[in-house]
């Protein structure tokens, strides 16, 4: 990859990055075909016969990735050297805009009785509950640090940490089963700063313990996935592009401005992401749109839901195309296949469309069988972004 | 490789490495089919079918290899381990026999007024100008230096340094933009050769600026691409082959050189170049055969020009299966679409013709398309020469 970032050209060439989340899926049972096969998609299937289509595998064969990994992968950066912690996760999901001081960890909300966790999540207390809790503990003081505390779903919450000298090599302090009284919050390393920043965040769940004391079943808290933000090159240093990001998900948002995106407000549907990429279509070079839902409906199970997500997506795609992208791919971070309920290690679907592109003249329809026998093969999601310089000639030759 | 390198055996086989080069194209806007895929290729299509098929990726997925990657990928070394500088792919191209102590780089001719650049390439003066100065330039002399100059293409030349103690960690002359001054040659490390040897390019320079004083708009010289020949393992240690490289034109000669080969003088034409294979068939174990029209008439952007001379390639192979080779290998260095007018990053056909290759019996025609669905499937260019050695029977078990 240090061979390529010296390649790196300017060229006045705009490039779109497509992203319907989980987009791969596995065959109906009844039918044999994916939640794409099955969808009815005549623009990704036109786009299709003039694209490069193949499949991508997110971090490496057999492994599942999450939303930080898959995307850092399609934004070509390597998801195991370029790990995400769960706390920046957490924090980037809520909205909060992190700074690279900032200590951020992943709360539970839990239940202890005499000296021992009895229950890691509370009894699933609902959401409301969950900002109800976090709201008292906004109460806590710890001179110097600034903190920052914002619920998540149901019994989730997550904690930043903002102040100076503040370090995130500390361990978890959830013992991982009920029945053992929950850990102290340990320095993993010898840096001064985190073996200073343990103690602090002791003393947050001292105090968390008392205020919470008489709450039932919610009376402590377990913290996880300690990190900081990862400090990556951004785009623009990378790849001399200005890139800009369209995604209604605040997480999305975070992973972008990880790598240097300009956020966009996206509006609320995809049809406003769509409208604000034309708004904005003079002012960058490099767009990332992400649509949420394909991966929702395919966490839910509900298969034709994401049939029909994708329908919907399909009939956006002419919009796309009406601002002539010098190359548009169409994918996704890693497949979630409704019967599998959750994020899978299938490889996933992808088309680039390129004047500049190998054509699968042969495809009927966008989808993973097609995409098995395409002109791109099977790549890693690594290679999509140098392939997006390549095919909008923004890489030289390498070697004479 | 280590590995590979390990289990090479002996084994009374014939293996033939035919290269068109910039074989890989893209489809006609009008048709949909690559140049291989509009070519009348009755013999290949033919062999196709009874040989494994696929693509091969020269570097890495998005990069653009010139030459001397191209062709290290195919030896089987890594391209980008084993750089060749421009000065020496120079010196190759223009035939110059490099020595292991050579200091090699490339000259343009360029216009310097006020001690500043104003062209850097001279007004692109024809290429009998360029030989009229490099015989200019023969009248210089450096003290314990052997000086070699030769005439490229129009603006363009290749100076040699022959002598003991000179070393090639030197920073190129050309301030990449006109209005700038020239720079010193400076070594680029504490390699006390080097620092010697700036100093001898740098006088050259200071006496080629008299030699050039009168010239218009020729008065000056830029430097760049310093480098020696790369120390290489050669084909007879890392495989154990015998080999000889069958080129029309030196750049191929020199590079297959870099790994050993001998060089037969190959005529003036495709079909001398299938004679000469023919004279020489019992005399080694591997051939590479290089053709370069398909490269040119693709950087011409000539289409059916590039088809053409697929054609005539497609016409001799009947020659190279009368000599039974037992592995025959079609294919290219890179591609070159004409639709580019150079060389691009799109992976390249390959055709491995066995006894002990894979089939691919539903192929109706040796192309893009087809080669993506194949037998061999997508490979790294380093992938070839082991599976040569596999199906010539040149490799001994891994482990027991």
């Amino acid at each position: 990859m240090d061979v390529l970032q010296e390649l790196v050209t300017k060229a006045d060439t705009k490039l779109v990055l497509l992203v319907m989340d989980g987009l791969g899926g596995l065959p109906h049972p009844e039918t044999g075909k994916t939640e794409l096969e099955t969808a009815r998609t005549p623009n990704l299937d036109r786009l299709a016969k003039i694209s490069s289509i193949g499949l991508h595998t997110p971090v490496a064969t057999g492994i599942t990735p999450g939303s930080g990994p898959g995307h850092l992968g399609l934004f070509g950066y390597d998801p195991v050297q370029n790990e995400v912690g769960r706390g920046v996760l957490s924090a980037l999901g809520v909205g909060i805009e992190l700074k690279p001081a900032d200590v951020a960890c992943r709360v539970n909300f839990a239940t202890l009785e005499n000296g021992v966790i009895t229950d890691r999540r509370a009894g699933r207390i609902p959401t409301e509950e969950g900002a109800r809790l976090c709201k008292k503990l906004e109460s806590i003081r710890i001179p110097g640090v600034e903190i920052i505390i914002r619920p998540e779903m149901q019994y989730r919450a997550v904690i930043v940490f903002r102040g100076e000298d503040l370090g995130a090599d500390l361990s978890d302090t959830d013992p991982q089963k009920t029945g053992l009284a929950p850990l102290p919050v340990r320095a993993t390393s010898d840096d001064p700063a985190s073996q200073r920043t343990a103690g602090l965040f002791n003393e947050f769940v001292r105090q968390a313990n008392q205020v919470l004391a008489e709450e039932r079943p919610a009376n402590t808290i377990l913290l996880r996935g300690f990190d900081k933000l990862p400090q990556l090159p951004t785009f623009q240093e990378k790849y001399g592009l200005g890139s800009a990001v369209i995604a209604v998900y605040p997480m999305y948002r975070g992973l972008a401005r990880l790598v240097g995106m300009e956020v966009l407000d996206a509006g609320h549907s995809i049809e406003e992401e769509f409208e604000v990429l034309k708004q904005n279509w003079d002012k960058y070079d490099f767009f990332f749109v992400h649509v949420k839902p394909t991966d929702s409906s395919g966490e839910d199970g509900a298969f034709e839901k994401k049939s029909q997500v994708i329908e919907e997506v399909d009939a956006l795609i002419p919009r796309v195309e009406a601002l002539k992208p010098d190359v548009l791919v169409v994918t996704g971070d890693h497949s979630t296949p409704a019967l599998l309920k959750a994020h899978s290690w299938h490889p996933v679907p992808i088309l680039l469309a390129s004047r500049y592109a190998r054509r699968n003249m042969w495809v009927e329809k966008f989808g993973e069988s097609e995409c098995a026998r395409g002109a791109l093969g099977f790549i890693k999601s690594t290679d999509i972004l140098p392939l997006m310089l390549a095919h909008g000639l923004r890489l030289q030759k390498f070697g004479a």
